[in-house]
């Protein structure tokens, strides 16, 4: 950091919370991830959750890393919002009793999950450049840009589990 | 619709309960906005937000219409992650003293409420196209490309607005 005054350490406690908050969130997504495996039917669903879970354990470990670099302490603070996402996700996994429906809800609510992340590392390497922490901004966009390719790929997968469903309804309204 | 299975009828449950959740997640966010126009101190920020407000206040219509297409009703249902979303903005700007530190936090904010839109309506969009309803699925397509064109904005107005922030700071540290 180049410049020092009561803006920058605005900003900067502004960074430094919601750090915080995103370890709180990735530390949440490794709990909700396993059920989220558990209750997945499609083998590739399953199977980019499971990916998904040692990418987010590796966002745990960066996001400690940055708050110990920030702070010298790598403590969490609390994600309202990824506590409400995943409550939404269990509702909705209860909801789904047939497998591919399932499939699919599970889809949406991890969708829902990304697309928090994604918000919310684009705007904290947006803050790490303006503190000009250009180390931090680099780690930052390594996981802001595995979490679009964690979108991304599930756009796909609900693609190959809508056909599935569709096929299965067809078959179902012939039968 | 053409088919009719209990697959489909699940999958028509889980699309009417997603219409009634972005009910109330636009309606929410019509609450919320006022206040945000009202903190904001860049005047490119306070438009955005003004321009959105007439924008989502479109939403909640068109959801509404969908709704009654749907199911001869309009009630909404309950979005918990859109009120944990707004408690965490309120929390933000109460946080931020600062008029450029508070826009900052105003644009993340918002951007953590598109990208929750976005999800939404990506999945909301494949949901109607699933179940063979295409109308439907081009106003859920109108929507979402309202809410991605509100993201770019406000990234392209953060740009402005960490300018200015850095100007301020440079300013302010050599005074």
């Amino acid at each position: 950091m180049k410049l020092f005054s009561e803006n920058i350490e605005d900003l900067r406690t502004l960074y430094v919370a919601g750090l915080k908050k995103a370890l709180d969130m990735e530390q949440k997504i490794t709990k909700a991830l396993p059920t989220m495996i558990e209750k997945s039917t499609d083998s590739q669903l399953a199977a980019a959750f499971r990916n998904h879970l040692t990418e987010t354990q590796g966002h745990v470990a960066k996001v400690q890393s940055l708050l110990r670099e920030a702070t010298g302490d790598d403590s969490a603070g609390t994600c309202k919002a990824i506590s409400a996402l995943i409550t939404e996700a269990e509702d909705n996994i209860k909801d789904a009793a047939d497998p591919s429906i399932r499939d699919i809800t599970l889809i949406a609510s991890a969708q829902q999950v990304e697309h928090h992340e994604i918000a919310v590392y684009g705007t904290l390497r947006s803050w790490a450049e303006l503190l000009g922490q250009d180390g931090a901004a680099n780690t930052l966009e390594t996981i802001l840009e595995e979490e679009k390719k964690a979108d991304e790929l599930l756009t796909a997968i609900s693609d190959t589990v809508n056909t599935t469903a569709e096929t299965r309804t067809a078959y179902s309204a012939r039968a």
